[in-house]
């Protein structure tokens, strides 16, 4: 089985418990609080500004120029259309971009995007692409199952976060992302499969707490 | 003021919070559940292993001979001297040595070690130090308050724990780590400093969350 | 004086030799073997994907958002449109493009490339700027100088790269680069200050070799 | 075929171009300009400390702590053993240490220990074991084949360099970083095998300008 098959067999208690929050339920059918969209957007800009950075490092240490290209296309698309998009979204919720800027980032946030740097400046490509992965993958499965499931009202200000994470175009990035990690990984030693394996699910477990820190706008207790 | 000096300031509200928890009051009258050491030290071991890994990336990046040597042997005592004492501890406790080494990672155990490790990579070295000492530093003060305060029965399992770390040889430790920091940053800018402070503040809040997480015993909910 | 007006004087011996060096004096009047300058072109387009390894790694560091767009656009515009630049010379000179990926790097060529790697692994963006510069700023001048001197017959196959690199565009990013180190260190200490004049210098030393390499058309002796 | 011994097999042509070089021969017949070695002992001075700094990253990288022992333990030698024979020698030549520590890299030295750290960095521990074995192993094999040959007179100054390196205690280093590189290869995919095989050749071949430039004492031309 491919690499990034397995993986995903592995985290499914985890994504189950994911669907299944009031978070993501309220993305789906409209009702989450706006406050604690709020909240999340800014965390989540937090979170993208490492993300880049992570890119970047995934460029630095590609084997091929193919694989730099596509990095480097990733960090460009994330600094300007994606945090684009997060800057659109803050508009309409009343929020200056400073707003965004000026995030404290929170103790879920420092330590997912702690987890996700370290891999990146310590480990492999595979290493790296196993770590981002748990993000890419889970939020396009999440947004695909909103938008099949139907439940959200026509003028549900979430509209445009399911569109935009079930589009096909999300979709083939997510791909391409598996694709390149079941590549380099065929022929994995078992030590490396447990390495990946923790990897992945250790992204997918800061997923799940990213979600409940959104939900209860967890900030540091001191 | 030497760098070290307003660092210490600036985290006093979170040191005061980190005396009064349950779990460093109960090391310093003996009354700690001995389950909760055992977890402590468990996931102290993990932590550890990170600490080497951060002492070696700072005698890489070490400027000249003489701070290489110290980070050297940091890490060579942090491997041998620390870890021994750990497994004696252990010992005691009834835990064999494979059981430090089989410990799950606990999530603020993941969080704070990649925030180090993380630091460790994409920093310098005045930012390695400011993200350690917090540990190493608060470590010492907290022993000497419970040394001082003389509440701890003479058949505490604690007593060990308390020598050791309000012990002259780690006071000197804490000081050469204290003393370099000013040294490489006595004319730091204003955007250093909110780094340095940044890294310090943080590195302890993790530590106030070390502490929380050992008194609850916190795993990952999944 | 701000720091890269004091860096380049330092360099200033090195060079007047680049400039006087024949593989220079022959790109300005038309006169470099055509042979050489196909050297040259593979192993500037193996230092190139090096380059935007840099560029990445600088973008994966900066310390803030505008710092991390301008090495990230640095890393875009290296990836395609200075590569394109190679590739379109190389079908001039009658080479296909995977001959320039099938290049082996020269001695000189991994020697550069993995000082200016080490560099940005190792050390701030300051120092990445301070490594780096070096090339950019070199050619820059030199392009600048040969396009003055008016030598160039008009049917030089060279008069493309001296107006790429006299181009006001690539004065523009020099302009950047320095300016952005000027910033960071306008309160360096002597020893970042001694830290940084070695790695410009080094950096401009490579660049004399570079030239040398290319003149002598240099592979590994064995 | 293990790993270890295909690299080997693959750097013979560039090994037996050492072991015929004037430095090497002079090493062994004692019959070496003592200037050139004392040219030598300060650029390997230098070399010796960027090795520290490699040994330190693999502590930082390793998978367990048995490897991060065996690499800290390689750090700590040598930092204090090596590096003190280095400053005995040294006294036997007439240096003192500050000379030693005063010493102006070489432009093979700047490029070698670039290419080492780089690999350091970037690579996985395998990566980082292919790059300095060319140095340990070879210098093993040398000091072997000049003790055998017993051209070398009772009081030529360098049989404590021959002796050093032809040493048992020297001999268990080598092999355990070929245990260890060939364990960790076992399964290695062609691509990983390209890519040792370059780090290996690459490394033997600045062993090899190694010894060039200290016969040349050949420093920066500007």
């Amino acid at each position: 089985m491919a690499t990034s098959a397995w993986l995903w067999q592995e985290a499914q208690p985890i994504f189950a418990r994911i669907l299944d929050h009031p978070f993501v339920r309220g993305l789906g059918d409209g009702s989450l609080p706006r406050e604690k969209f709020r909240f999340y957007l800014c965390q989540d800009y937090v979170y993208l500004i490492a993300y880049c950075r992570v890119f970047a490092l995934a460029a630095a240490k590609a084997d091929d120029l193919e694989t730099m290209r596509m990095f480097s296309t990733l960090l460009e698309e994330t600094l300007h259309t994606e945090m684009d998009i997060h800057r659109q979204y803050a508009a309409r919720f009343g929020m200056a971009p400073e707003e965004l800027e000026r995030t404290e980032p929170a103790p879920v946030t420092v330590s997912y995007t702690s987890f996700l740097l370290k891999t990146a400046y310590a480990g492999t490509i595979a290493d790296i692409l196993a770590a981002v992965l748990s993000c890419q993958w889970s939020y396009h499965e999440i947004a695909l199952r909103l938008k099949a499931a139907g439940n959200s009202p026509a003028d549900s200000p979430y509209n445009a976060w399911i569109d935009a994470y079930a589009s096909d175009e999300f979709g083939r990035l997510v791909r391409w992302l598996r694709d390149k990690l079941d590549a380099l990984t065929a022929h994995a030693s078992e030590a490396e499969k447990a390495r990946l394996r923790d990897l992945f699910v250790t992204g997918f477990r800061f997923e799940y707490l990213f979600w409940e820190m959104a939900w209860q706008e967890a900030r540091w207790p001191l």
